[in-house]
């Protein structure tokens, strides 16, 4: 039998300071690492050693005392300032990028780390600072899976971590893309609260009532996921014949109203398409046909 | 004590007799209603007569058998020859229009119903025929009080009723935002998981995903009600001026790739507009404030 040292021993160098940086730092050194900060203005650490991390001088004297790094800046351009400034100080370490950005800068980090002789794990914080360290922020990462297997027990400290493959770029994909779901559903509530202020309605009640209704989303996602995934489209929310008749009635009302209709009328013409070519008898996955002929 | 009679020994007339009219007959025919249809084709009246129904040969006749008539059509252009048909046999009853129409021919229809001495109700049925007598689908009433207030327990067993005023045409309303909110997650969904798939990533685990993260709305949609209600804007995801420097990545990324980016650009000006205008401290649902200029 082998032993596996206790995780909250691991010493962790985390770079960066700020709202999210300080928090991932507080975690581990809640949990008991022994945690090196250091941060591009020194002051920002001070509250992290009176909790008990200890300072460095500089980000490559902060990287030598710690086999696993996270990086946490504000953004690519910050990321490509401190990593030069640590060059080959990296060699041997396993680096956490946590700072949020495309895949494509991602992927060049990961080329970069690989040239000096790291293990680069990119990853994303799904949640906001004070949620961190609770099971319920989500943590998407992607790069070295060797980092990832290595260290997964210490990253599940900061919350829920999933692995998305081995290039770099895969966890702001991810990132980008849950977060763009999120936004797509609010923008389209706020307009629709509009429409309900301009009939009288009470909005408060309104989100409330939709509120309620949330619960029948999972099944349905993950339905049309998987019908998109298998290119069959079975009728989800009622055949496209059915669903469409609807459509026409919803447009005219949010024009007549002057609320937005951008994403209805969008909605309209891909169901009268696909009526049009002989699927109405499917569901609404099966307007993802239509999606890439239309950019 | 004066006694309520006992809800399923009232009549009740159903006319219309397509999948959800036949849906609403059956089940007053199930609970043990003495329950007469009708269908301008009476061919669709034979499997409900069988399980018990009462059939009668014009709508004249089959409204003058129950003080509470349930209309469920195609649409207003059905709701109106059926009606126009039976005439003053109207007057004296409550009327019950689940036929899906916009607010106008609602309150039109409200209107016809008291110029024939008939109480009105309009009605959405928020659910597939199928599922209807079961609590979880929604039922938006509004139109007559009195008719609701008569016959909510009969209503009831068709899934569970809201009430939304005596302007008719609100019953229409709440149910054209609800499914408007639904189906601008699902485009918007859809157009992300194209992303997901150019990314080489798997949609269905993906949306499985989603479909976990769903939890996280109920209470963000019910605080952005508020906010917009309240007119006053806490940073429910975050200030502003940190959701916005996302945005920048996402509208990129979704470019790069000849995703869709209509909804993203435009949560992305609106960001950037709002920060602009000195409210970069506020939350997501500060955007409210700019979209009655957006049209």
């Amino acid at each position: 039998m082998t032993t596996t040292p206790d995780a909250s021993s691991a010493p962790i160098t985390v770079l960066g300071l700020g709202d999210m940086g300080s928090a991932i730092a507080r975690v581990f050194i809640d949990r008991g690492h022994p945690t090196t900060v250091w941060n591009r203005t020194a002051s920002k650490s001070a509250p992290l050693v009176e909790a008990g991390a200890s300072p460095a001088e500089t980000a490559a004297e902060a990287v030598a005392a710690s086999p696993l790094v996270v990086l946490c800046v504000l953004d690519y351009e910050a990321v490509d300032a401190v990593l030069s400034s640590v060059g080959d100080a990296i060699s041997g370490r396993a680096l956490v990028n946590v700072t949020s950005g495309s895949p494509s800068r991602a992927r060049a980090t990961q080329q970069w780390a690989s040239e000096h002789g790291a293990e680069y794990l990119d990853g994303g914080v799904m949640g906001d600072p004070p949620d961190l360290g609770s099971g319920q922020v989500m943590l998407p990462y992607s790069g070295s899976r060797t980092a990832f297997d290595t260290h997964e027990a210490t990253l599940r400290e900061l919350g829920t971590p999933t692995y998305h493959g081995t290039d770099a770029g895969l966890a702001s994909v991810e990132f980008m893309a849950q977060v763009a779901v999120g936004y797509e559903l609010l923008i389209g509530f706020l307009h629709t609260l509009r429409l309900v202020h301009k009939e009288g309605g009470d909005v408060a009640e309104f989100a409330e009532r939709v509120a309620g209704s949330v619960s029948d989303y999972p099944a349905l996602l993950t339905a049309i996921g998987e019908a998109v995934r298998d290119g069959e489209y079975p009728p989800d929310l009622g055949p496209l014949s059915v669903q469409s008749a609807l459509m026409g009635d919803l447009v005219d009302h949010r024009q007549s109203l002057g609320v937005d209709s951008v994403r209805m009328r969008e909605v309209k013409e891909l169901m009268d398409k696909r009526v049009a070519d002989g699927h109405g008898d499917q569901g609404f996955s099966s307007l993802s046909a239509l999606l890439d002929n239309q950019q």
